[in-house]
Protein backbone atom coordinates (compact mmCIF):
# COMPACT_ATOMS: atom_id res chain seq x y z
CA UNK A 1 0.00 0.00 0.00
CA UNK A 2 1.15 3.57 -0.47
CA UNK A 3 1.20 6.26 1.57
CA UNK A 4 -2.35 7.54 0.79
CA UNK A 5 -3.68 4.25 1.01
CA UNK A 6 -2.82 3.86 4.36
CA UNK A 7 -4.13 7.38 5.56
CA UNK A 8 -6.99 6.32 4.04
CA UNK A 9 -7.42 3.04 5.92
CA UNK A 10 -6.37 5.60 9.32
CA UNK A 11 -9.38 7.97 8.49
CA UNK A 12 -11.80 4.92 8.11
CA UNK A 13 -10.90 3.00 11.58
CA UNK A 14 -10.69 6.09 13.20
CA UNK A 15 -14.37 7.02 12.30
CA UNK A 16 -15.44 3.81 13.74
CA UNK A 17 -14.81 5.79 17.55
CA UNK A 18 -17.40 8.29 16.82
CA UNK A 19 -20.83 8.12 18.24
CA UNK A 20 -23.70 9.45 17.53
CA UNK A 21 -24.52 12.50 19.88
CA UNK A 22 -21.21 13.26 19.97
CA UNK A 23 -19.62 16.78 19.73
CA UNK A 24 -16.08 15.72 17.69
CA UNK A 25 -13.50 17.72 16.87
CA UNK A 26 -12.25 17.84 13.42
CA UNK A 27 -8.50 18.03 13.01
CA UNK A 28 -6.23 19.67 9.52
CA UNK A 29 -4.11 17.85 7.10
CA UNK A 30 -4.21 15.37 4.78
CA UNK A 31 -4.63 11.61 7.23
CA UNK A 32 -7.53 14.17 8.57
CA UNK A 33 -8.86 14.79 4.74
CA UNK A 34 -9.88 10.96 4.56
CA UNK A 35 -10.88 10.97 8.10
CA UNK A 36 -13.70 13.90 7.44
CA UNK A 37 -14.51 11.78 4.38
CA UNK A 38 -15.18 8.71 5.96
CA UNK A 39 -17.00 10.60 8.13
CA UNK A 40 -19.48 12.30 6.13
CA UNK A 41 -19.91 8.89 4.65
CA UNK A 42 -21.80 7.64 8.03
CA UNK A 43 -23.69 10.81 8.63
CA UNK A 44 -25.15 10.47 4.91
CA UNK A 45 -25.43 6.81 5.24
CA UNK A 46 -26.03 5.80 8.89
CA UNK A 47 -27.97 9.13 9.26
CA UNK A 48 -24.93 9.85 12.47
CA UNK A 49 -26.17 12.73 14.39
CA UNK A 50 -23.12 14.84 15.33
CA UNK A 51 -21.37 17.92 15.31
CA UNK A 52 -18.57 18.74 14.32
CA UNK A 53 -15.64 21.59 15.78
CA UNK A 54 -13.19 22.33 13.19
CA UNK A 55 -9.95 23.41 13.44
CA UNK A 56 -9.40 25.50 10.10
CA UNK A 57 -11.59 27.26 7.35
CA UNK A 58 -10.13 24.54 5.26
CA UNK A 59 -11.41 21.69 6.90
CA UNK A 60 -14.74 23.39 8.00
CA UNK A 61 -15.19 24.22 4.14
CA UNK A 62 -14.41 20.15 3.24
CA UNK A 63 -16.43 19.05 6.29
CA UNK A 64 -20.05 21.26 5.16
CA UNK A 65 -19.73 20.16 1.76
CA UNK A 66 -20.36 16.74 3.25
CA UNK A 67 -23.33 17.41 4.87
CA UNK A 68 -21.54 17.35 8.10
CA UNK A 69 -22.76 19.89 10.93
CA UNK A 70 -20.52 22.43 12.38
CA UNK A 71 -20.77 24.36 14.79
CA UNK A 72 -18.18 27.28 16.46
CA UNK A 73 -16.04 26.03 19.41
CA UNK A 74 -17.90 28.42 21.47
CA UNK A 75 -21.42 27.58 20.76
CA UNK A 76 -20.37 24.13 22.65
CA UNK A 77 -19.01 23.97 26.01
CA UNK A 78 -17.44 20.95 25.50
CA UNK A 79 -15.98 18.37 23.09
CA UNK A 80 -15.76 14.80 23.49
CA UNK A 81 -13.50 13.44 20.97
CA UNK A 82 -10.59 15.04 18.97
CA UNK A 83 -9.49 13.66 16.14
CA UNK A 84 -6.20 15.28 14.40
CA UNK A 85 -3.13 14.07 12.58
CA UNK A 86 0.33 15.13 13.74
CA UNK A 87 4.05 15.50 12.23
CA UNK A 88 5.78 13.13 14.44
CA UNK A 89 5.14 11.08 17.65
CA UNK A 90 7.87 10.29 19.65
CA UNK A 91 8.13 6.76 22.10
CA UNK A 92 6.54 8.59 24.47
CA UNK A 93 4.01 10.15 22.51
CA UNK A 94 5.27 13.82 22.39
CA UNK A 95 4.16 15.24 19.04
CA UNK A 96 5.02 17.55 16.66
CA UNK A 97 1.81 19.31 15.13
CA UNK A 98 1.63 22.46 12.78
CA UNK A 99 2.81 21.33 8.99
CA UNK A 100 -0.48 22.78 8.08
CA UNK A 101 -0.39 25.33 9.45
CA UNK A 102 -3.01 25.42 11.74
CA UNK A 103 -1.55 24.26 15.37
CA UNK A 104 -3.12 26.97 17.32
CA UNK A 105 -6.61 26.24 16.56
CA UNK A 106 -5.27 22.58 16.76
CA UNK A 107 -3.88 23.05 20.22
CA UNK A 108 -7.13 24.71 21.81
CA UNK A 109 -9.62 21.68 20.16
CA UNK A 110 -7.23 19.25 21.73
CA UNK A 111 -7.24 21.47 24.95
CA UNK A 112 -10.96 21.59 25.14
CA UNK A 113 -11.51 17.46 24.25
CA UNK A 114 -12.56 14.95 26.68
CA UNK A 115 -10.37 12.65 24.62
CA UNK A 116 -8.21 12.86 21.96
CA UNK A 117 -7.26 10.68 19.21
CA UNK A 118 -4.03 11.24 16.43
CA UNK A 119 -4.29 9.63 13.26
CA UNK A 120 -0.82 8.65 11.32
CA UNK A 121 0.93 6.50 8.73
CA UNK A 122 3.91 5.04 10.15
CA UNK A 123 6.30 7.65 8.75
CA UNK A 124 5.46 9.90 11.40
CA UNK A 125 7.06 7.52 14.34
CA UNK A 126 10.14 8.88 15.66
CA UNK A 127 12.56 8.14 18.91
CA UNK A 128 12.79 11.25 19.42
CA UNK A 129 11.01 14.29 17.60
CA UNK A 130 12.93 17.29 16.02
CA UNK A 131 13.46 16.50 13.03
CA UNK A 132 9.93 17.72 11.53
CA UNK A 133 11.49 21.00 12.51
CA UNK A 134 8.89 23.15 15.17
CA UNK A 135 6.23 25.30 13.78
CA UNK A 136 5.92 28.48 15.73
CA UNK A 137 3.14 31.02 15.71
CA UNK A 138 4.13 34.99 16.06
CA UNK A 139 1.86 38.00 16.48
CA UNK A 140 3.13 39.57 13.03
CA UNK A 141 3.91 43.22 15.76
CA UNK A 142 7.66 41.99 16.10
CA UNK A 143 8.23 39.42 14.71
CA UNK A 144 11.65 39.85 13.26
CA UNK A 145 12.31 40.38 16.82
CA UNK A 146 11.35 36.92 17.87
CA UNK A 147 13.05 35.90 14.43
CA UNK A 148 16.29 37.31 16.04
CA UNK A 149 15.72 35.54 19.45
CA UNK A 150 15.34 32.31 18.01
CA UNK A 151 18.71 32.83 15.66
CA UNK A 152 20.27 33.54 19.35
CA UNK A 153 19.06 30.48 20.91
CA UNK A 154 20.45 28.14 17.95
CA UNK A 155 17.02 27.14 17.31
CA UNK A 156 17.94 27.64 12.45
CA UNK A 157 14.18 29.65 12.38
CA UNK A 158 12.93 29.52 9.35
CA UNK A 159 9.57 32.01 8.11
CA UNK A 160 7.03 30.29 6.66
CA UNK A 161 6.30 31.49 3.20
CA UNK A 162 3.38 31.05 0.55
CA UNK A 163 3.92 29.59 -3.26
CA UNK A 164 4.48 33.52 -4.22
CA UNK A 165 6.75 33.93 -1.32
CA UNK A 166 5.25 36.53 1.18
CA UNK A 167 4.88 36.05 4.38
CA UNK A 168 2.44 32.68 5.38
CA UNK A 169 -0.71 33.87 6.85
CA UNK A 170 -2.25 32.01 9.89
CA UNK A 171 -6.76 31.59 9.98
CA UNK A 172 -5.40 34.53 13.05
CA UNK A 173 -3.63 36.05 10.80
CA UNK A 174 -0.23 35.48 12.48
CA UNK A 175 2.85 34.70 11.36
CA UNK A 176 4.56 31.04 11.18
CA UNK A 177 8.76 30.91 11.99
CA UNK A 178 9.56 27.20 11.74
CA UNK A 179 12.79 26.16 13.64
CA UNK A 180 14.54 23.38 12.26
CA UNK A 181 16.26 22.11 15.49
CA UNK A 182 16.57 18.31 14.52
CA UNK A 183 16.09 15.91 17.18
CA UNK A 184 15.56 17.60 20.83
CA UNK A 185 17.16 16.19 23.80
CA UNK A 186 14.47 17.74 26.20
CA UNK A 187 11.20 19.26 24.37
CA UNK A 188 9.57 20.38 27.99
CA UNK A 189 12.60 22.66 28.06
CA UNK A 190 11.89 24.14 24.73
CA UNK A 191 8.24 24.15 25.22
CA UNK A 192 8.78 26.50 28.32
CA UNK A 193 11.33 28.67 26.44
CA UNK A 194 9.07 29.52 23.55
CA UNK A 195 6.04 29.44 25.71
CA UNK A 196 7.56 32.52 27.65
CA UNK A 197 8.52 34.23 24.74
CA UNK A 198 7.19 37.63 23.91
CA UNK A 199 5.46 37.87 20.89
CA UNK A 200 5.09 33.87 20.49
CA UNK A 201 1.28 32.93 20.53
CA UNK A 202 1.80 28.85 20.23
CA UNK A 203 4.36 26.20 19.19
CA UNK A 204 3.90 22.88 17.58
CA UNK A 205 4.89 21.24 20.57
CA UNK A 206 1.86 18.81 21.94
CA UNK A 207 3.24 17.24 25.57
CA UNK A 208 0.87 14.84 26.94
CA UNK A 209 -1.92 16.15 25.01
CA UNK A 210 -2.81 12.95 23.28
CA UNK A 211 -4.97 9.35 24.65
CA UNK A 212 -4.93 7.24 21.48
CA UNK A 213 -2.45 6.87 18.07
CA UNK A 214 -3.76 4.91 15.00
CA UNK A 215 -1.18 4.20 12.96
CA UNK A 216 -1.33 3.02 9.41
CA UNK A 217 0.70 -0.14 8.93
CA UNK A 218 1.08 -2.31 5.77
CA UNK A 219 -0.79 -4.54 7.34
CA UNK A 220 -3.53 -2.42 8.56
CA UNK A 221 -4.83 0.17 11.24
CA UNK A 222 -3.07 -0.74 14.73
CA UNK A 223 -4.76 1.07 17.90
CA UNK A 224 -1.65 2.15 20.43
CA UNK A 225 -3.17 3.00 23.71
CA UNK A 226 -1.34 6.17 25.88
CA UNK A 227 -0.97 4.55 29.31
CA UNK B 1 -1.96 69.73 42.04
CA UNK B 2 -4.63 67.32 40.40
CA UNK B 3 -3.98 64.06 38.30
CA UNK B 4 -3.50 65.85 34.96
CA UNK B 5 -1.18 67.99 36.39
CA UNK B 6 0.93 65.30 38.02
CA UNK B 7 0.87 63.48 34.91
CA UNK B 8 1.70 66.65 32.90
CA UNK B 9 4.96 67.17 35.02
CA UNK B 10 6.01 63.41 35.05
CA UNK B 11 5.51 63.25 31.04
CA UNK B 12 7.64 66.29 31.19
CA UNK B 13 10.48 65.31 33.50
CA UNK B 14 10.52 61.52 31.84
CA UNK B 15 11.33 63.10 28.19
CA UNK B 16 14.43 64.75 29.70
CA UNK B 17 16.15 61.07 29.38
CA UNK B 18 15.59 61.23 25.51
CA UNK B 19 18.95 61.95 23.72
CA UNK B 20 19.55 63.11 20.34
CA UNK B 21 19.88 60.01 17.99
CA UNK B 22 17.84 57.62 20.01
CA UNK B 23 15.23 54.94 19.20
CA UNK B 24 12.39 55.31 21.76
CA UNK B 25 9.57 53.26 22.89
CA UNK B 26 6.19 55.33 23.17
CA UNK B 27 3.67 53.22 25.42
CA UNK B 28 0.20 54.35 25.77
CA UNK B 29 -2.39 55.54 28.04
CA UNK B 30 -3.17 58.89 29.39
CA UNK B 31 0.25 59.63 31.21
CA UNK B 32 1.79 58.96 28.20
CA UNK B 33 -0.21 61.69 25.97
CA UNK B 34 1.67 63.94 28.13
CA UNK B 35 5.06 62.89 27.41
CA UNK B 36 4.25 62.17 23.99
CA UNK B 37 3.06 66.11 23.88
CA UNK B 38 6.27 66.69 25.85
CA UNK B 39 8.51 65.29 23.19
CA UNK B 40 6.82 66.47 20.45
CA UNK B 41 7.50 70.24 21.58
CA UNK B 42 11.46 69.21 21.84
CA UNK B 43 11.38 67.97 18.43
CA UNK B 44 9.68 70.87 17.31
CA UNK B 45 11.78 73.36 19.33
CA UNK B 46 15.19 71.56 19.20
CA UNK B 47 15.37 69.78 16.55
CA UNK B 48 15.81 66.62 18.64
CA UNK B 49 16.32 63.62 16.01
CA UNK B 50 15.05 60.49 17.55
CA UNK B 51 12.71 57.54 15.81
CA UNK B 52 9.23 56.59 17.73
CA UNK B 53 8.51 52.59 18.01
CA UNK B 54 4.48 53.00 19.31
CA UNK B 55 2.76 50.73 21.71
CA UNK B 56 -0.38 51.12 19.84
CA UNK B 57 -2.29 52.82 16.58
CA UNK B 58 -3.24 55.74 18.89
CA UNK B 59 0.17 56.46 20.01
CA UNK B 60 1.17 56.56 16.57
CA UNK B 61 -1.73 58.77 15.23
CA UNK B 62 -0.65 61.21 18.29
CA UNK B 63 3.17 61.14 17.54
CA UNK B 64 3.08 61.56 13.75
CA UNK B 65 0.54 64.55 14.28
CA UNK B 66 3.33 66.36 16.12
CA UNK B 67 5.92 65.50 13.58
CA UNK B 68 7.73 62.46 15.67
CA UNK B 69 9.63 60.23 13.28
CA UNK B 70 8.02 56.51 13.66
CA UNK B 71 9.17 53.39 12.01
CA UNK B 72 7.66 50.02 12.71
CA UNK B 73 9.08 48.25 15.00
CA UNK B 74 10.51 45.61 12.91
CA UNK B 75 12.20 48.18 11.08
CA UNK B 76 14.29 49.04 13.89
CA UNK B 77 17.36 46.01 15.26
CA UNK B 78 16.59 47.30 18.77
CA UNK B 79 15.08 50.02 20.91
CA UNK B 80 17.35 51.79 23.47
CA UNK B 81 14.66 53.63 25.97
CA UNK B 82 11.22 52.77 26.03
CA UNK B 83 8.80 54.90 28.33
CA UNK B 84 5.43 54.15 29.17
CA UNK B 85 2.72 54.49 31.69
CA UNK B 86 1.68 51.44 34.54
CA UNK B 87 -1.77 50.45 36.52
CA UNK B 88 -0.69 49.74 39.29
CA UNK B 89 3.53 49.15 40.36
CA UNK B 90 4.48 46.92 43.73
CA UNK B 91 7.05 47.59 46.32
CA UNK B 92 9.19 45.06 44.14
CA UNK B 93 8.59 46.87 41.18
CA UNK B 94 6.46 44.38 39.31
CA UNK B 95 3.99 46.16 37.35
CA UNK B 96 0.14 45.67 36.37
CA UNK B 97 -0.61 47.13 32.25
CA UNK B 98 -2.87 46.73 30.18
CA UNK B 99 -5.48 49.14 31.46
CA UNK B 100 -5.65 50.75 27.95
CA UNK B 101 -5.86 47.64 25.98
CA UNK B 102 -2.26 47.94 24.51
CA UNK B 103 -0.83 45.01 26.58
CA UNK B 104 0.49 43.13 23.65
CA UNK B 105 2.53 45.56 21.78
CA UNK B 106 3.81 46.80 25.34
CA UNK B 107 5.30 43.89 26.30
CA UNK B 108 6.49 43.64 22.85
CA UNK B 109 8.40 47.21 22.99
CA UNK B 110 9.37 46.20 26.29
CA UNK B 111 10.86 43.33 25.59
CA UNK B 112 12.79 44.45 23.21
CA UNK B 113 14.35 47.55 24.68
CA UNK B 114 17.82 48.12 26.57
CA UNK B 115 15.78 50.20 29.08
CA UNK B 116 12.82 51.02 30.65
CA UNK B 117 11.38 53.91 32.19
CA UNK B 118 7.68 53.89 33.91
CA UNK B 119 5.61 57.02 34.20
CA UNK B 120 2.79 57.05 36.66
CA UNK B 121 1.10 59.45 39.15
CA UNK B 122 1.36 58.40 42.53
CA UNK B 123 -1.95 56.87 43.21
CA UNK B 124 -0.59 53.71 40.76
CA UNK B 125 2.08 52.75 43.79
CA UNK B 126 0.81 49.89 45.94
CA UNK B 127 1.84 47.25 48.60
CA UNK B 128 0.48 44.34 46.40
CA UNK B 129 -0.87 44.29 42.73
CA UNK B 130 -4.17 42.87 41.92
CA UNK B 131 -6.50 45.15 42.96
CA UNK B 132 -6.31 47.30 39.67
CA UNK B 133 -7.60 43.75 37.69
CA UNK B 134 -5.07 41.45 35.12
CA UNK B 135 -5.85 42.01 31.96
CA UNK B 136 -5.42 39.16 29.20
CA UNK B 137 -5.35 39.06 26.06
CA UNK B 138 -6.91 36.34 24.47
CA UNK B 139 -7.23 34.47 21.11
CA UNK B 140 -10.72 34.56 19.69
CA UNK B 141 -10.94 31.13 18.62
CA UNK B 142 -11.90 29.30 21.64
CA UNK B 143 -12.26 32.49 24.14
CA UNK B 144 -14.82 31.44 26.08
CA UNK B 145 -13.33 28.18 27.15
CA UNK B 146 -10.41 30.56 28.49
CA UNK B 147 -13.29 32.34 30.20
CA UNK B 148 -14.76 29.24 32.02
CA UNK B 149 -11.39 28.48 32.65
CA UNK B 150 -10.32 31.55 34.49
CA UNK B 151 -13.95 31.06 36.39
CA UNK B 152 -12.43 28.15 38.04
CA UNK B 153 -9.17 29.48 38.57
CA UNK B 154 -11.32 31.60 40.79
CA UNK B 155 -9.47 34.82 38.72
CA UNK B 156 -13.16 36.58 38.11
CA UNK B 157 -12.80 36.88 34.82
CA UNK B 158 -15.12 39.90 33.31
CA UNK B 159 -14.93 40.33 28.92
CA UNK B 160 -13.57 43.75 28.44
CA UNK B 161 -16.60 45.99 26.42
CA UNK B 162 -17.10 48.52 24.12
CA UNK B 163 -19.11 51.57 24.98
CA UNK B 164 -21.85 49.80 22.55
CA UNK B 165 -21.51 46.38 24.42
CA UNK B 166 -19.81 44.64 22.10
CA UNK B 167 -16.49 42.63 22.95
CA UNK B 168 -13.46 44.69 23.21
CA UNK B 169 -11.05 44.34 20.20
CA UNK B 170 -7.30 45.43 20.22
CA UNK B 171 -4.93 46.40 17.62
CA UNK B 172 -4.37 42.14 16.86
CA UNK B 173 -7.97 41.72 17.05
CA UNK B 174 -8.12 39.65 20.25
CA UNK B 175 -10.25 40.10 22.91
CA UNK B 176 -9.44 41.23 26.00
CA UNK B 177 -10.44 39.66 29.59
CA UNK B 178 -10.01 41.14 32.50
CA UNK B 179 -9.74 39.02 35.86
CA UNK B 180 -11.06 41.02 39.08
CA UNK B 181 -8.64 38.46 41.45
CA UNK B 182 -8.21 41.61 43.75
CA UNK B 183 -4.21 41.77 45.81
CA UNK B 184 -1.84 38.94 44.00
CA UNK B 185 -0.15 36.32 46.84
CA UNK B 186 2.16 35.25 44.37
CA UNK B 187 2.51 37.44 40.80
CA UNK B 188 4.84 34.67 39.48
CA UNK B 189 2.90 31.87 40.05
CA UNK B 190 -0.38 33.52 38.37
CA UNK B 191 1.97 34.89 35.03
CA UNK B 192 2.65 31.23 34.83
CA UNK B 193 -0.36 30.06 34.66
CA UNK B 194 -1.88 32.87 32.56
CA UNK B 195 0.84 32.08 30.37
CA UNK B 196 0.35 28.45 29.52
CA UNK B 197 -3.20 28.54 29.05
CA UNK B 198 -4.14 27.58 25.97
CA UNK B 199 -5.63 30.21 23.87
CA UNK B 200 -3.82 33.06 25.62
CA UNK B 201 -1.46 35.49 23.87
CA UNK B 202 -0.17 37.84 26.52
CA UNK B 203 -1.29 38.86 30.55
CA UNK B 204 -0.49 42.11 31.57
CA UNK B 205 1.70 41.25 34.62
CA UNK B 206 4.76 42.94 34.21
CA UNK B 207 7.35 41.09 36.00
CA UNK B 208 11.23 41.67 36.07
CA UNK B 209 10.53 44.61 33.06
CA UNK B 210 11.24 47.79 34.52
CA UNK B 211 14.81 50.14 35.28
CA UNK B 212 13.52 53.37 36.71
CA UNK B 213 9.81 54.28 38.02
CA UNK B 214 9.10 58.06 37.66
CA UNK B 215 6.26 59.10 40.12
CA UNK B 216 4.41 62.13 40.14
CA UNK B 217 4.48 63.50 43.32
CA UNK B 218 2.63 66.61 45.28
CA UNK B 219 6.25 68.32 45.83
CA UNK B 220 7.12 67.04 42.00
CA UNK B 221 8.13 63.99 39.89
CA UNK B 222 10.26 61.41 42.15
CA UNK B 223 12.74 59.31 40.31
CA UNK B 224 12.84 55.83 41.68
CA UNK B 225 15.57 53.10 40.62
CA UNK B 226 14.88 49.68 40.35
CA UNK B 227 18.20 47.87 42.32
Amino acid sequence: MDQNELKALVGQAAVKFIEDGMIVGLGTGSTVRYMVDALGKRVQEEGLNVIGVTTSNRTTAQAQSLGITIKDIDEVDHIDLCIDGADEIDTDFNGIKGGGGALLWEKIVNNASTKRIWIVDESKLVKRIGNFGVPVEVIPFGAQHVFNYFVKQGYHPVWRLTDDGAKYRTDEKNFIIDLKVGEIADPKVMAEDLIHTVGVVEHGLFLNRVDQVIVGRQDGPEVLDVN
